[in-house]
């Protein structure tokens, strides 16, 4: 048996350890590693994309690992099979330790029908991401038909999950201000989902913020899709929800959403109709990071680049120019 | 007199010729015009950089073209020239008549001392900015001491526009949901100026736009440069003002902060250090912009594209897979 195999049909202990050996292969850096991991993907294409895609997104503190866990084993009570990635770009600092760290969830991580994946801990969010999004396919070959991926909600790393799932949910904390940060960062564009956490502490504030957070996404949603779509009654609107994770109240709420999202868009056509776009998107990320990487690395432009660079801070050559030199260096190379 | 000295040092008749034909010639996507540019480009830039960039940006309707020539004939009497340039990444579309349109500006656009070009009306977003930006230095050689950059409150061209300015300046009107669209859009992280125009058609709903988007953008500055200053004093912070430019009424308070603005913000060395980081990232943009179309001309990835691309939306290859096997065909080649 060799390891696509093992990952699509292995027995449990055996299929677990072809999952983590096929996501390290994939993870690796090395030239060799890379030519049989794009052989182990191209096997486990066939085997993959039968699983719900789930995005989940929220600041520190917002209760992500205690809602996954709950959320993970209320799928699991129903006869679910849930793998959980992570996304955190800052995990080469932190060690990994933030997002996908066992011992957060320790009820799920410990369950046979369970699978947990740190974030990747190297480079760039857009090499993460990628990574990411190869583990994923590794655990749909596998047969896990729930794959939630999480982020912390810093950075640019909600735009690369939620450019990977087929639903991507926002958790907020009742606070004022939480939405309008959410709402600067774009964040809250691309939420179709919002879940106020947390909702037990403070009733009221929870009420509040629900108001204001349905109210902000009608606004934001007036010149996006609604306009297009007054008669389509396959059409999601964003919603919005609240709950507690740690008293694991309104899980099944949250799951009927889901579910009717998930039903709607399966109906109109739209999530085979989202992942088309999202790994033509995914492909021509990879096209420009690796077109970037190419140009750095290029001998003519790092003999170069020191001497513009300055030579553009101190405006002794236009800044167009200097890319123009630079571009002629990689690409108009003299005999 | 060759052009950049008719740029330089021409009379008027000649300079407004020279600065037209100038700014043509960079306009130009010709091989050997681009190496005129360049030349013209590197003797201009001693010259440049002495003006104050001034961004300014609001959606249609909101009154920017009544703003600007108010503006420019408020300057004009104080002893500045001024210039103002557009990017209109749609203009290719309309034929540049939303933007720079000289129509617009009646007064402003005959007066002697004031330069107005339309945006340039081909390509991409970062190809009309690179057009625009280097056309902002011809008319510092040509010394306008104030450049306006204007720009349409629709895509991503206020990103652009505040990337080449020393400070960037919202236009608004008073209605409710105008600063959740701009937050969302993530202008008004960008606006060093909030200006709520037509505030004399509805004073009250003035007054509340300007507690509102004050309060929001104390919000949204909790999480950025206002933490790290707080014993600053020659720190700006973000201001919101209302006028009504139809009326003339309420320029010179409106100058009045865009002069303190500058003050602070040359007193703190900041408009160096922003300008240089602007370089730098214009020169990386035009790199990435270089790269991406030279990878799109490329034969081999000409012959592979179309087929990969369907490959990646059927499923039958991953995107990660398809994108190293392009990049191999451009920069591997096959003896």
């Amino acid at each position: 048996m060799n390891l696509s195999q093992a990952i699509v049909a292995g027995d449990e202990t055996a299929q677990r350890r072809a999952i983590a050996k096929g996501i390290t292969l994939l993870e690796s850096t090395r030239a060799d590693h890379r030519a049989q991991a794009d052989a182990l993907l191209t096997e486990l294409l066939p085997h993959a994309g039968r699983s719900f895609r789930l995005g989940i997104s929220g600041v520190p503190g917002v209760g992500k690992s205690t809602f996954i866990e709950a959320l993970g084993l209320f799928l699991i009570a129903q006869g679910h099979r849930v793998a959980v990635l992570a996304i955190d770009p800052s995990s080469s600092v932190s060690g990994g330790s933030i997002l996908g760290d066992k011992t957060r969830m320790e009820h799920l991580s410990v369950h046979p029908q369970a699978y947990i994946r740190p974030s990747p801990a190297s480079g760039t969010l857009g090499g993460v991401a990628a990574k990411t999004r190869e583990a994923m396919l590794v655990c749909e070959a596998a047969g896990y038909d729930i794959v939630i991926v999480e982020t912390v909600g810093v950075g640019q790393s909600e735009t690369a999950v939620a450019g990977m799932t087929d639903m991507f949910v926002l958790l907020q904390l009742p606070n004022a201000g939480d939405d309008l940060q959410a709402i600067k960062k774009g964040v809250m564009e691309l939420a179709d989902l919002v879940v106020i956490n947390k909702a037990d502490i403070d009733p009221d504030a929870a009420m509040r913020a629900q108001a204001q957070i349905t109210s902000a996404m009608r606004i934001l949603g007036q010149h996006g899709r609604a306009e297009h779509a007054h008669h389509d009654e396959t059409l999601w609107h964003a919603q919005v929800l609240q709950l507690s994770a740690l008293k694991a109240e309104g899980l099944d709420r949250f799951w009927a959403a889901v579910s009717r999202f998930r039903h709607l868009q399966e109906a109109g056509g739209r999530i085979a109709a989202r992942r088309r776009q999202q790994s033509l998107a995914w492909m021509w990320e990879r096209i420009e990071s690796g077109l970037k990487q190419a140009f750095r690395q290029h001998p003519q432009v790092q003999a170069l680049l020191p001497q513009l660079t300055r030579e553009v801070e101190k405006g002794g050559i236009a800044a167009s120019t200097a890319a123009r030199q630079l571009l002629a260096a990689m690409l108009e190379p003299r005999p």
